[in-house]
Order: C-alpha cells, then sequence, then structure tokens
C-alpha cells in the first residue's frame, strides 16, 4: 500500500516486482486512484460468471466468459448508464436480458417521466424491466455454477450476471494521509483541483467535482470530467493558474436507436433543493416532419421561476437528438434565460432540425 | 400594386379577382412581403427550362419539367446553399450536374480552407465544378430549346439550368410609402421589428436583421430568422413589449453524408472588420476513433485576440458533426470565451462524441 507522508513531502512506494518498498520525494504530488465498482457484500457474489464493469479488462473478461459458457440469461443489476448499456449489448449478442433495479424506475439521474421513454423502448426490444426488486443473493447449483440472481420478490434464472450499481471513489491512501473528503466520499479539492495538503492535488474519478448549480462538492465519475480535472491539475502543477468552474452533471447514453441525455437539474433534484421552478416538457420530431426518416424527440426543460435562468435538461429521442443536450449546456453555464434560449440563432435545414429547433419549442412553452 | 398612406393609417388594398381597389384603414400595419431570386438580365434568361427557386410551387416547376423534358445535363448556376442541395438532388435523380460560380471558391459563407472539403465532397460524387465563371447568356436552338448555358470561358451544354443566385427582399411597397431600408436592400427595424414608420412593422425575408458581431443590421434570408421576426412583431403588435437580440447568421446544410454549418464571423469577415483574431483548425472525429461508423470533422474556431471571446465558427464533417455549431451559437450569444467554451460539462458516450467534443479541442487550440 501506498503511503504519503505530507509533513515531510514523501511518499512509500512498493516495488510490486521486488516487494521492495522506499520512501520517495516529491514536490508536488497528484493523487488519480480512480473508482472501484460497488459490489454488494451478498452470499456468493464472487461466483464465476458474476461481473463488475470498470475498465477495459472487465469487458474483455467479460467477452471471454461468454465465448468459453456461452450464457443465455442474463441478469443486469441496476439500471443505470452501465446498465442500460449492457443490456443493448447483450441484447444484440442474443441473450434473454433482465434488468433489476431497486427503484421504481431506472436512469434515475433522469425523471420518472422522461425515463418511461427508456423503459417502454427496452421492454419493446424484449428485456424484462422488473423494478423494485433488490439483489439478495447469488445462487448457485452444487458444483458452484451461476445458477439465478435471488431478490426480496423470487429466483431469476441467470448464467451471466452484470452488476452495474456504480462506483466508489479511492481514497484510502488519500484518507491515510489527512485529506479531506467530501460528504460523497471522493477527496476535497478546490478550484485548482488541490486537496486539503499543501503541495497534494486529486484529479479524475477519485476527486469531487464542484456542482455550478448545486453549489457543492459532487462525486461524478465521468471520463469527461476525469480529463478536465487532469488538465487543470497538470497544468497548475506545472505553475500554471487556471480554475474549473465545474460540472452539471451532464450525461448521454443510448439503447438502439433511442439516444437520452441530461443536464443541470432534474426535477427531482430541483425539489429536494426547495428550488421554484417551472418545467415544460413538449414532442417533437428530430428533424423537419416533413423530412424521410424523421422521428421523435422529447425535451424536458426547467428554469428558476424567478428569472427563468434555465436549470436543467433531459432529452429522449431518435437520432440526433441527444446531442442537442450541449446546447442547453452551454445555455446553462452562461447563464442564460428561457428567453435567450429561444432567441439563439441555431442552426435549421429540414435533415437536421426543425425551425424551432425542439430545445427552443421547449423554451419558448416555458415562456 | 398594394399603396400605404402612413398619413391616413390607410392601406390601398386591390381584389384580384375583382379587379377593383379599395382603402382600408389600420391600426398597426404588418410588411411581410418577403423576398425574390436573384434573376440575371441576360439574353434568353426565360427559356423554358432554366428556374429559379423560391416557393414549393418553384420546386414542382422543375419537378414536372423533369417529368415532361428527361433532361440530362443540369448546370447549377452559384455554389451557395440553393445550389448546394439542388446539385446533391439532381445527382441522386441521375443527371450530369455541373456548378459553376463566378467566385474563386463555392460557399462563400465559409471560407476557403473549409470550401475545399466541400468541393472534394461534390468532384468526388462526380459534380462539375466550375469556378470564376460567370454566367453571361442561356443559348437555345433553332425551336427556342434550351441548348447550353454561356459564360464568359466558353459554353456548358445544358436541358435544365437552376439559378441559385441569392434573393432580394420585396420592398417596393414599403419603399413607395417612405420606409427606410438599410445598406443592403432590406427593410430596416428596430430591436421590436417596428419600421421607420410609427404602427408599420415588418418581419421575415424582407426584413434586415441586427448582426449581434457586425453590430449593424444585415440581410439574412432564412426560415428560422423569418419565423422569429414573426413572433416578435405579432407580439409586439398584440400589445407585448419583447425585442429581439439579433442573429449570427447561423446556416447549415449537407451534400451527401458531408454535414456543413457555420455561424458568427468567417475569418474573412473578421479580416474585413479589421478585428485582431486567433484562429485554430482542428481535424478530429464525430464519435469516438474506435468506435463503428465514426467519420471525420473539421471545426474552425475564431475569437478576438483581445480577451479570447468566440466570434465564429465552421464546421464541416459527417453525421453529428454539423448541429455541433449549435454549442457554439449558444457560447456565442453569451460571449463565453474559449476557455469556458473548452471547460463546459459538454456530452460524452463512444458513439456520440470524444471525450473532449470537437469543438472543445478547438478551443483548447486556441488558447
Amino acid at each position: 500500500m501506498i503511503q504519503i507522508d505530507p509533513s515531510k513531502q514523501k511518499i512509500l512506494v512498493k516495488n510490486l516486482e521486488k516487494e521492495k518498498a522506499f520512501w520517495e520525494s516529491y514536490d508536488k504530488l497528484l493523487i488519480a486512484t480512480g473508482a472501484s465498482p460497488n459490489k454488494p457484500t451478498i452470499p456468493k457474489i464472487n461466483t464465476q460468471g458474476v461481473f463488475c464493469l470498470s475498465t477495459l479488462q472487465s469487458g474483455i473478461e467479460v467477452w471471454q466468459f461468454m465465448e468459453t459458457h456461452q450464457p443465455k440469461k442474463a441478469v443486469i443489476v441496476g439500471g443505470g448508464y452501465i446498465g442500460v448499456e449492457m443490456a443493448e449489448a447483450l441484447l444484440e449478442k442474443g441473450l434473454e436480458v433482465t434488468v433489476i433495479d431497486r427503484s421504481t424506475y431506472i436512469m434515475k439521474t433522469l425523471d420518472q417521466d422522461m425515463s418511461e421513454e427508456i423503459c417502454q423502448s427496452m421492454r419493446k426490444a424484449g428485456i424484462q424491466l422488473l423494478l423494485e426488486e433488490r439483489l439478495t443473493a447469488i445462487e448457485t447449483d452444487e458444483n458452484n455454477q451461476l445458477q439465478a440472481v435471488k431478490t426480496e420478490k423470487g429466483h431469476i434464472p441467470a448464467d451471466l450476471v452484470i452488476l452495474g450499481l456504480g462506483v466508489k471513489p479511492n481514497t484510502i491512501i488519500a484518507e491515510e494521509a489527512g485529506i479531506k473528503l467530501c460528504d460523497t466520499g471522493a477527496i476535497l479539492v478546490n478550484e485548482k483541483m488541490e486537496t486539503s495538503i499543501s503541495n497534494i492535488w486529486a484529479a479524475g474519478d477519485c476527486a469531487s467535482s464542484y456542482h455550478i448549480l448545486k453549489e457543492k462538492p459532487m462525486f461524478i465519475a465521468l471520463g469527461t470530467i476525469a480529463n478536465k480535472h487532469g488538465l487543470i491539475a497538470g497544468s497548475n502543477m506545472a505553475g500554471e493558474n487556471i480554475t474549473f468552474p465545474g460540472v452539471l452533471g451532464t450525461a448521454i447514453t443510448r439503447f438502439n436507436e433511442l439516444e437520452i441525455a441530461r443536464t443541470g437539474l432534474s426535477e427531482m433534484e430541483a425539489k429536494s433543493m426547495g428550488l421554484a421552478y417551472k418545467v415544460a416538457t413538449i414532442q417533437s420530431s428530430n428533424y423537419a416532419g416533413y423530412y424521410p426518416g424523421a422521428g421523435k424527440i422529447k425535451v424536458k426543460l426547467l428554469a428558476r421561476k424567478d428569472n427563468l435562468q434555465i436549470i436543467g435538461a433531459q432529452i429522449v429521442g431518435e437520432q440526433g437528438a441527444a446531442k442537442r443536450i450541449d446546447t442547453i449546456v452551454a445555455a446553462i453555464s452562461a447563464k442564460q434565460t428561457t428567453y435567450s434560449l429561444a432567441m439563439m440563432d441555431l442552426a435549421y435545414a429540414p435533415p437536421f432540425s426543425n425551425v424551432w429547433d425542439p430545445v427552443q419549442i421547449a423554451a419558448r412553452q416555458l415562456l
């Protein structure tokens, strides 16, 4: 185990090949220990065929298991991004797929009304969605072969289990060095990515990110954010003086043809913050309605009630739908109102949009 | 011809069926006379088979002519949006297509380096592009049948000619009423879409639009802008008090698989304004490079040299490329810098983007 001694600016490094440990001095230190998948402590969780996903290697291991064991029935535990993406992938590989989630709906970073579109699409594709089911055990046969997933409600046969239960930041080294963590368990950093101890920085999935709208540090383990962390921390360690403005919790994924994106506050989050807000949800088409191949798009937009400043959006729809979230990300980042958004000179041509882009239709609805 | 008498708040209306004219009084008047395609005054311009495009009816007429005359060789005069879109459509219909343009490059709202991508794509698709060629006459045979297009350099055989030479605002009624026009020939309006004469509004392709970066009224005949004009004028005439922030000259189109978009100032425009700017042009991929079907994207980004405020962008690339211009539209509208853009929490997942979205790669390049 690596150990940090901040008082001496030294770090205890272990050479894993030679099993030899030595103290190395540092001028500036970066903690980039990442995050690890959450794995519940339940019976037989380490059975072969039960996988968490984190690194590329995890993917290779699932792949290899599928090659050698030819599983037929997959159970995915957790209906978040990983769960939805794995459901798509395994379905395409010809498996029967069941997704279980302990909540009343999947993709909890969205509101339930938007999640409903995804549920419909998944069920239509043949996925069994079991909600309000909590994993209690993994079940095996007498030869210790994976047989089923046990929940509070029953048994679901499975010969492949994917756990998509989120990740937790790897912070033991930081904690032991006396570095402050935030409520979320991630390493607390300031806008320069400095930790609470001088000359020690943290970046990536182990570190917190300031949420621009919640105005507090959050733990959001995403590649985009980790990359920005790295840029900021690295530049500052190298003598620059740049700051990270923070995050909005933007995320994007897809299930088959259905694109899904969100940013800022969901209605549920706005409520839990006690924020007075206005909300509009509109249905439109991704391209001009008469254009061949035009599909559906649904946009939910939230704004502060007092000044109509945009605070969040969710988009579900067909081709070209989801990346429209970036327009709203830019608008929120720059503290724009729904009126400003509605009046922006966004791009229109029939193969790309309606005359009023769907995000503007939502903005006008809010006015 | 309609006539306006502003002093009496009356308008002379002609009943076209009964050929009878009468004066009608108005409290508030909207001029929404649109624009008409530019048609050069050259020999035989009115020959059958030579078309301008403006309304849906123009499209129907071209279609009908193609049905009855089965043309084989189309010449498109003008390499702007209409020219490029018609080139794609006629090529798909199996015609030999030649595009002529009097400039050194087509799609002049982009800079030449970006236009080059489009030229390559068009030539690869089999279109003959003739640059620095000016239309001087239409040529017919002894039966007055369309034969060729004459330019300063030679004759190009043609049995279908499309003129894509832009449009001019229809302003005779306004002019005769004493309403001020701007340099561009469009009706001058203020931010409420009021003309220079009280109680008279103008909206749509006949009216000017304030350009946010050029800080002067421009003539840009596009559906998005006309729609916003209508909303603003209509609301204000009905007693509201809303203003139009202006336009950025955003435009989007495509040629086959190549998507094309622009907003704000081109490098050429920045130069002609004498503005000190910085520019970056990057090549990247529309999706994660390893994702199946990932294609190219080229982003050109301009910022003011003094404060790095973003002032323009051009994007050329494959699926999902062009609508990214909206992120930059939002950033310019809100006076964001390249650093703000680079740090925005834009959406990333492999089927949609790189970890750093191409617009952010361009922004970082500029820093």
